[in-house]
């Protein structure tokens, strides 16, 4: 399997750079029979964009869809669904000057040193948040495949720089009060601080990072696989392959590091006829197994690299120390962002274990005879 | 791939139940020509051992690796090394009355759901601290590669329970203290307090997590790969894999999450002609690649579940809640066993990247003609 | 891994269907720093469509290769290189009539029992002979590297219907020759009966199939795996996946099972300093390993299904046995396209054992610092 | 995934070296609450040594299987199944002098390339035919679980050296008759000519090779997958993984390649309410997926290696042209013990494409709660 493809059942396939030509994905796997349509594509990047232009980068693509593959009369036919997206509004001028600047907390020298300096340099090459786009046409599918299984997956933010949100809200008003506002926080109050934040390092030449929280309801128990492919271990792999993250955790995560096993254990008890768990500290997740109970998730994002400070750097060429301001449009915080990111690689990773235990058919339904 | 396989090129299979007649590994793509014979997989296994019986269940099991194949007149061979070793320290009938109840924090009830009740419940199965033992011998091989391109990869604990290591060590003393003690951290004071926790908890019939730390230092720079098979990635998904780890962290992790880009980027310098980051906040790992400096991961492991204290359950056969006391011999934290694990699967990726990219070559030397 | 992919360290996926909008492929792994440009893979695309137009279907598609990722200032970058052409000369009326007819010989039956229907039925679909234009394209990449390193690769027709190549031509003169008429048979004289041939059963509405051998020169000693990736698995794998193969035979193949081991066995001498064999019966491969002698492979097309003839076949609506006859444009014979096909299939899987053995390297040269 | 390993979801990963310890299995996606004990090992490994002494070497190992993990209370877990068996009478010595002998028709001369000479040489290592009985062992399993949804695998002996079976059985005779005599050939007339054929090779120190025929009957149709992993494919990689093969074709095969359209297409008609086809040319397989039909595939085996004649050969320390004599002990023909072998990896890939779609159930049943 190449370096760049994802999954076993639900396997997905991206490539592009951030100032070639096109950006996409083949997502292989997916069950024939589900309905899909550019519209469907559309409606999940959108979500991608927050509505605050004060947020983010000026580099506004209304990135379109196109389906090349693996659908037929509105319907998914079981081959490979590979669709792109062209890159458009890109101004490549901004990085000839990067050439040989290896700019601090990129991955610019380690891919010029990897590649033999033949790596698009440009906007990072495929070391860029622009390869979240293809993340999230894969999960747009992902999602829908879940969705007629009754799983659902959200997420929002939990923390922008040193604003967390404190407020505990149950995951019903969480889901739908996550995408109100531009940060995605489903507390109005916090989400405004948070504003806040990253306007104030927008206003200094700074970033800032924060963390993402994202749940799974309703996925049966039993789904996962005890080694190598815990539903936790394929979940971390996927969200450490989004661009930023330096941290991720189940439950209580490093927080249950600092408890007793008697506080941290979940205690078993029948509800209607269900086996559910007290408390939820496990998140979901047991020896690498849905356990019933939600699934939740936590991926901590650094602040963005680019920056408009003066940072030390050295000119590859020469050798020699110099300074660097990364100009050019960049966000100050990639969180508002993220939220439709790493919800879309949750989805990826259930989606891949619901068809391989089951639990989604390869194919839905039968096609009507005409 | 199987789900109990893991890595590309440096392929490991594992397989095992905790009371099974035995446990071990195929290595899949080991180089020719590595020295190689039992006493290196004994050496490693007993560090896996505290010599403190206090800290540890009373199950002690010594365990003798039997190399079965890859191995000819002193060398691996370039075929797959298998390895096994017999469970022999086992008391299964501790287990026969959890047949039908399901232990708070374990996989029993998942596994029950998944398998249908046909998996061994006997002390977790396959979803047992006991699978680290492969892990440990596939690990023996990986850092017995990367030595010989001058990597050295080591891990120590830096958080038990509320404990947490606050003196900063230089990397050369934490590596030589390490294991100067029964909980493996580098301060010797701290180690004593952690000892404290752990007897404590202990005396309560109650168990503690923990943090552990790993360092690989001397990584060359640009290994890795930027879509999926990061380097974080990759370990992300195998750390995920020991048992009872329920958060994982690159460089400063959550910690970058509240501060500013000009905090948390590291600035490039040339020092002695190399280039070098003033910092190491990303721990190494930048864009999924390596750059250089020391790569620096966390695991959070959770308080082990198996506790004397009486907890709510169910039992699956009848449906009702009832009440267990897990009996047997159990650790009270598994901390100080795992760093020696999870230094293992620090190896293990980076011996599947290192391998993948060249830096170790397919055949050591050539073999001397007798 | 998904089903559409192929290759470990040169991994090939690829996408489309026979009349949907686009068909491509990503090749992930291709070394850094090849020179490479859309006129590459136009020159193996025309080989793929013999100039004389009385043996091909009238549905001629200039294919216009797009590149989208991967390709950066004329050199390949290490990251994926995705590749499409656009369907354009597209019939689908013609197919319409066959949406519940299934015809004899085609995947028709099978493809709609696996896929319920949703399949894309229009030209087969995904089973389809259009499908093997990425082959090419993924094969125009491999035949780059490969020359690289002095390996080369072609192919020729042996066998069209009963028409046999009997003369033994040198492998220069083979090479030379295959392109020199619209069968790809090296002798003119074979050629022009296997044309009769091709041209008869046209006349009759009927179709014939043929014998393509491929021979790759120059590949070291020690290429593949013993084990279960031999070179011969892994081309048996992919010649295999060319629609209309039957049969596939290395070296004398179906012949040495009926000789003796003293025949059979290809003797060793050492001529120039270097070990050869005397014979090449093996085909150039031993244990799944070349043996530094020529490989060849041989591969065997049925003929094509589509006919004009009436043939009986099943009303898969009303479950009624009735009659179909194939209209539409249908090539009443394929083995003079598949012959680059064959080259391009050879080319994918040496260039994927060379990547993994070292024998290609990683990064091509270092890119001049302009 | 490993160069040992094959399948996806029914994953096999086997080791071991001729003359090794030991040489096994991990079967892993084998459902869990299939009854599997030594016995069922034992009954196919038997079927591999044919009853005739003369007919064989005169190694002769009672392999006697070892489940080192995988089942439970007689039932599979789910968990991985690995196997081993002791390498017992073995007569290393017989090799030294072939230390720097590389012997016409084997591996040795790329094995020792490939890895510096580091392979264990003995008895041709990994590249051996012992290799053959982890194959058995994880067919063995195999085996069972087509045998729930009623899929039923065999092979028989068609062709020894130039004696072919040329009357026509019905699969159900041919079946019952295959292991009534020592070549494992249906027909008893023709046997007895195989059996002279392999008997006058042994007596002139020569050897013969053969043709063996496998059918898999009741095959629903729509198993398999267009690209790249349609059964033909798989298959086709499999069996050219068992040592000796040198050709593989499906149904008619090559012969396919020799008459017209036609005559090669199956058609259809519709009996008892079933869609079947009135020939079957096509051996079951259209497009990569099964329809319905009798799945029929031959694989062709070269004369065994190792012969007592004289042959011309090169001693690789001196790099000087030399003589070798193949001592020890040798089988005139390794098609008899060949059939099972075939039988193995035809049921393997069946099993795992049954898994895969579903046609094989993940979980057999459910436990009985005792």
């Amino acid at each position: 399997m190449g370096d760049s493809s994802f999954g076993k059942d639900f396997c997905i396939t991206i490539f592009g750079e951030s100032h070639g030509s096109a950006i996409g994905t083949v997502v292989d796997g997916c069950s024939a029979g589900l309905r899909l349509s550019t519209d469907d594509f559309q409606a999940e990047l959108e979500r991608r964009i927050p509505t605050d232009p004060t947020l983010t980068s000026t580099r506004r693509e209304r990135d379109e869809v196109q389906i090349l593959s693996g659908v037929f009369e509105g319907y998914t036919t079981g081959a490979p669904v590979a669709m792109l997206t062209w890159n458009r509004d890109v101004r490549s001028q901004d990085y000839e000057e990067l050439r040989f600047l290896t700019r601090p907390g990129h991955a610019d020298y380690p891919m010029r040193l990897k590649y033999g300096g033949f790596n698009d340099f440009r906007g990072g090459g495929i070391a860029s948040g622009r390869l979240t786009v293809p993340l999230i046409m894969a999960g747009t599918i992902a999602k829908k495949l879940l969705r007629l299984v009754g799983i659902n997956v959200f997420a929002h933010t939990i923390q922008i720089h040193t604003v967390k949100m404190e407020r505990k809200l149950s995951l019903e008003a969480t889901r739908q009060n996550a995408y109100t506002n531009s940060v995605r926080c489903a507390d109005a109050e916090t989400a405004e601080k948070m504003r806040e934040a990253i306007l104030k390092a927008r206003s200094q030449g700074d970033s800032v990072g924060g963390i993402v929280e994202c749940i799974a309801e309703n996925v049966p128990p039993g789904i996962g696989d005890p080694f190598f492919d815990g539903l936790d271990a394929d979940l971390a792999k996927i969200i450490f392959s989004i661009p930023a993250v330096k941290g991720f955790e189940v439950g209580l995560g490093f927080g249950s590091s600092a408890i007793q096993g008697s506080e941290n254990n979940d205690q078993y008890a029948v509800q209607e006829g269900k086996i559910v768990t007290l408390t939820n500290n496990a998140g979901g997740i047991l020896g690498g197994l849905s356990n019933g109970m939600p699934i939740i998730v936590r991926a901590a994002f650094k602040p963005p690299s680019s920056i408009a400070k003066e940072q030390k750097t050295v000119n590859l060429k020469e050798m020699e120390g110099t300074t660097v301001q990364v100009t050019g449009r960049h966000d100050p915080c990639v969180v508002p962002k993220a939220v439709p990111v790493v919800e879309a690689t949750v989805a990826i990773v259930l989606a891949d274990h619901c068809l391989r235990s089951g639990k989604i058919p390869r194919v839905i339904g039968k096609k009507e005879i005409v």
